[in-house]
């Protein structure tokens, strides 16, 4: 494996390979953690690549263990990546709080001490980490992302600032407005500063309000999810979405919480709407 | 929920519902756990139910979180249960290896002290957890039974000893001749005694040998799995099912390992194996 990948496992899996791998990375300045399913396509030439974010507490291996993704990436001809939610150097303070530190990266690119210098998790997954997997996989350019709720917060955030690198994005129970909901608030006072000027351009519904996404958002969200009403906010992405015209498909599912129950249940449909946009 | 069955968690799946549940059992005098996915269609009706038996260091929760069962469950109308594979009090010594103890019952009735009391795993799963299903979900009557490894060696011995009750059987990777391997015979002599005379009842192969299964046997294998050869040997088993007329399908796959990317990426044939047969 070139480019300083350290592959830490390959496993045979739906004619594909489903791999973990490490990697010394410069903008987090520390090894990160990511996975890779490779579709049996990706034998023979570049595919198109599905980034994964995935939630708080975490870890590159949560979502391709638990999502059932694979099966259809396999059919679809689709590179699923899913980094890490976090370095995992130790910095003080970083365990004390589930939500914050350790597996709580929230996708920014933190300017406070002391998490500036390794917490750069929306330049290592937006620039540094694709460029890796262009080098060291069969990785196409065109990329679609999408994620679980901290991750449907940064696959939108990833999205809607990259609209020409990302081709189509979806998201379940994401955090769809962190600037209103405890856990954005704490989370970007902590990694930004408290002025919340600097938080706007990490808040996907201040974003989804700028400008038009050129293709439809998919976001499920259960009716029994815990979370609803006090961290996600989905009606606060449906109003910016209709301010910039951009065609959200925001869709309520009666009775599903905030778990990969919920995700697994859906992913089918996710698969779908990327690989429509990815394949065309 | 009657019969004290103790709800752990429950949550919406592709139109069903997956559940964790404990139980007091009498034959494990013991807390015991189980996991339980209803389909759609158990809301309306009593469903064949699909047992599947776990491996060494597995629990309830490991088929469930793992194999991307559910989805294909839901379209076929199949309740699956998958039983923890040892009881979870503390004796002496249960911990000091992965192969024998805590997570390692072998679905056998302990004859040896101080495992008697409570490793009565065979009786549980075959006879007091289908009572209580039968009272607290609804299970119809219509019963097949599958699992991985040590679970796989548990399916096959649980089918071929009840062929009345259970209707189909498959495995992936299992320990198909256990009183010939180092596995087996360790797990034997602590919870059976040392005399291999009271071993057979609890061998696949020496049980397949004996008399014809009424239904085709199923079973995947990965060529890459580490414990083929010292551990699984699916050769006894495909020479005991030719000795007594029992149809094997075995199926070798190139480069797949003993894990659940292996098992996930052909759980979908074994759910259709089973629906064939239970439906029919």
């Amino acid at each position: 494996m070139p480019a300083g990948v350290r592959v830490l496992s390959e496993h045979a899996c739906f004619g594909g390979v489903q791999g973990f791998y490490a990697h010394d990375s410069q903008d987090c300045d520390a090894e990160m953690r990511f996975s890779v399913f490779r579709p049996p396509q990706a034998a023979s030439g570049r595919v198109p690549v599905l980034w994964y974010l995935a939630g708080l507490t975490c870890t590159e291996e949560t979502f391709m263990i638990k999502a059932g993704a694979q099966r259809l990436a396999a059919e679809l001809g689709l590179m699923l990546v899913a980094p890490d939610t976090s370095p995992r150097v130790r910095l003080p303070g970083d365990d004390a709080d589930w939500d914050f530190g350790l597996a709580a990266g929230f996708y920014v690119d933190a300017t406070r001490q002391p998490w500036a210098r390794h917490y750069r998790m929306y330049s290592w997954v937006t620039r540094e980490l694709p460029q890796l997997l262009a080098e060291a996989f069969p990785a196409g350019d065109r990329h679609g992302i999408f994620g679980h709720s901290m991750g449907g917060h940064g696959a939108l955030v990833c999205a809607l600032r990259n609209p020409q690198r990302y081709r189509s994005v979806s998201a379940f129970a994401p955090i769809a407005a962190p600037t209103h909901c405890p856990w954005g608030r704490k989370a970007f006072a902590g990694y930004l500063g408290e002025d919340p000027g600097a938080w706007a351009s990490y808040d996907a519904s201040t974003l989804a309000a700028l400008q038009r996404f050129p293709s439809p958002i998919l976001v499920d969200q259960g009716t029994a999810d815990k979370f609803l009403v006090e961290q996600l906010m989905p009606e606060r992405l449906e109003q910016a979405c209709r301010a910039s015209g951009t065609e959200l498909r925001l869709r309520m599912h009666e009775g599903y919480d905030h778990s990969y129950w919920f995700v697994q249940s859906f992913v089918e449909d996710h698969l779908r709407h990327h690989a429509a946009l990815l394949n065309s």
